[in-house]
């Protein structure tokens, strides 16, 4: 048995193609809300999101974007543009403008919408970067950086992609790196994922 | 009427004292689980988790974290590792990371459970930082890089925080500056905010 949340989480997907039907406010507002509960160090919440309706500035956009995205930006009915302050939170705030995003996401695939994450954070700032235009675009100024953009709408196909295996990715205790495994770790490794993927009701932990 | 995800967006608070009830495996798994669908540049999932339920282990890692961490992470029943490798994503694994962690912390909240986010991630990758720390302790590799602890128990407390409210976090369109704002824009902005914050049945997107 799978609780609601658990199973939004599961079934959330990438959507990369939107139906013309529109979005209506109570929807984008229950969205913009659950960027704003993410967490932020001290609570200093180092964010602000931009609201995109103006098809002017969702075409420009759509040129600024990497290719693959670009149909994507222009089907849209919407796109919020999340916004951090590295002044707010000068170690963190690319963190949390991830978990506004995030937040955004599983909130519109909750109501049956669908997103596409677009990483538009440039770590090295580099100018001409798509963060740097897209910044110009949206007026965003230079001290503030811009995490992503997040299409929003009705999405026009399921997304199919999986993932890989718990075994693959969880270790117990410490970091086992896969090709250096000795015969005695992966003896240790493989008990300790069967701990984790065999349900029990006693408790190990 | 809020569905069930978005109130456990809204509801999830960081916990800092947990109860000495242990978390047993299935609602654990369930914890991983959502960690693994959480989204990544190309499907890349760049990202490995490390579950710490030894004693030993933990109570070194308390003496590692921020002192304010301390104490949560010494009596936490156990403590997940998010760790991202930014060779299969050099643009975007902080970010991926981040959204691994926030799943997972909202997975925990709909089970009952309480999380804090330590982030541990440091930009400058300074040595003697905390993650370089957790990283030995925890054996991850150097090129490896350690997003974020995340404590998980049955909470002892209720979190209380609250947040900025939308009409101080959301613009429309453009980025307008706060301070710098013209009255015109002032006009504007304000009636944008109102757009969000009344809902309504006529789709204006």
């Amino acid at each position: 048995m799978v609780n609601a949340t658990l199973n939004t989480i599961k079934k959330r997907r990438s959507i990369t193609n939107f139906l013309s039907k529109s979005v209506n406010e109570k929807v984008l507002q229950d969205v913009l809300e659950a960027g704003r509960w993410a967490p932020s160090w001290l609570n200093k919440q180092p964010w602000k999101f931009i609201v995109v309706s103006d098809e002017s500035i969702r075409l420009r956009a759509s040129d600024i974007v990497p290719t693959v995205f670009s149909s994507t930006v222009r089907v849209a009915p919407v796109i919020i543009a999340i916004c951090v302050n590295p002044d707010l939170n000068p170690y963190h705030y690319i963190e949390e403008g991830a978990a506004v995003t995030q937040n955004m996401a599983l909130a519109a695939h909750s109501m049956g919408l669908g997103t596409i994450w677009i990483g538009t954070f440039s770590l090295a700032d580099e100018k001409n970067s798509t963060e740097r235009k897209l910044k110009d675009l949206l007026k965003i100024p230079k001290k503030w950086r811009l995490i992503s953009l997040l299409p929003l709408g009705y999405p026009k196909f399921k997304g199919q992609k999986t993932r890989k295996e718990l075994n693959e990715i969880v270790d117990w205790n410490y970091f086992v790196a896969r090709e250096e495994k000795s015969s005695a770790q992966e003896i240790r490794q493989k008990d300790s994922i069967k701990k984790i993927l065999t349900p029990t009701s006693t408790p190990p932990i």
